[in-house]
């Protein structure tokens, strides 16, 4: 996760509410053509994968944001930087283990469900916004990180908080990822 | 299209690469649910009169957008204010005809298909970007302004520029929308 520190390429900012409504278009269309909900989550997951991919090199391009040195300061950088770029909010960072591989982004607020009252009629396993996930863990794998990210509560399905879960599944390469002096 | 001037909900900004790739997931995803360009076409018109149905109301809290008085107008705002909040970008307007009920918005740059090289093999007939005549065309209803809206040229199609045309339908109520005093 670095980048020049002089590359700063300018970029138009939006409201939020045509994205969040085409997004909303995007889940029902998913639950139109798969039975289980576990295929839409699936589904979504893999489509935000793909999107992460694509995202992570402009991420780095507009955040200049510099090299990691731990899990802590990743999972930082994402919940202070990408989620403010990319859906303006920022969630809060737990760190749930002592290995500290283990983080939850807690968001207070969700924009992405702004517009949805309630999970659809027998839909009750939906992960609605299962593509933020996917995201995350392609934007990941593209610095080489490789991690399991899900939803571990959901205020769509009555949970008092919505959490995403991050697990880091492979050590830092020290190496790699050392601070330049 | 009037609000009082003094409701002006606050909303966050945010880069509008996710919106844009995730509109491309969308996209990919009818082409595969849909054989003909024709019904993508139809589809994504379909959902985008839902969006626009809805997003018109957030619209003009936001905008803060005082009546218009005639077409022109009213082409202006979806040019000047509509564009530039949801997509970033300002499209020029031209009037089409005597009567001036039928304009044209030239967009020189379309940060929709910002990660779109070409159109996919075999869909040289997708319209892909249908989604926003939809939005235009349902958020006129909501209105009261009936209107066609649809791609008149498309870079993605070889064209030198993209143009969406508006042919509004039905004389405006001079005595709905003239002027309070």
């Amino acid at each position: 996760m670095s980048r020049p520190a002089h590359r700063r390429p300018e970029y138009q900012k939006i409201n939020k509410d045509l994205f969040v409504l085409t997004y909303g278009a995007l889940v029902a269309q998913l639950c139109k053509d798969y039975e289980k909900d576990e295929d839409v989550n699936k589904y979504l997951d893999k489509m935000g994968y793909g999107i992460g991919t694509r995202l992570i090199e402009d991420f780095l391009a507009r955040s200049c944001v510099r090299r990691c040195h731990s899990y802590s300061e990743i999972t930082d950088i994402i919940a202070q930087v990408a989620f403010k770029m990319y859906l303006g909010i920022t969630p809060s960072v737990t760190c749930n283990n002592a290995s500290r591989n283990e983080f939850s982004l807690i968001l207070d607020k969700n924009p992405l469900v702004e517009f949805v009252e309630e999970l659809p009629a027998g839909r009750s396993s939906l992960c609605y916004c299962n593509l933020l996930c996917g995201v995350i863990r392609g934007a990941l794998e593209m610095v080489h990180l490789s991690a399991d990210v899900s939803f571990l509560q959901d205020r769509l399905k009555g949970d008092k908080v919505t959490e995403i879960g991050i697990t880091f599944l492979k050590k830092l390469d020290e190496k790699k990822y050392r601070r330049k002096k």
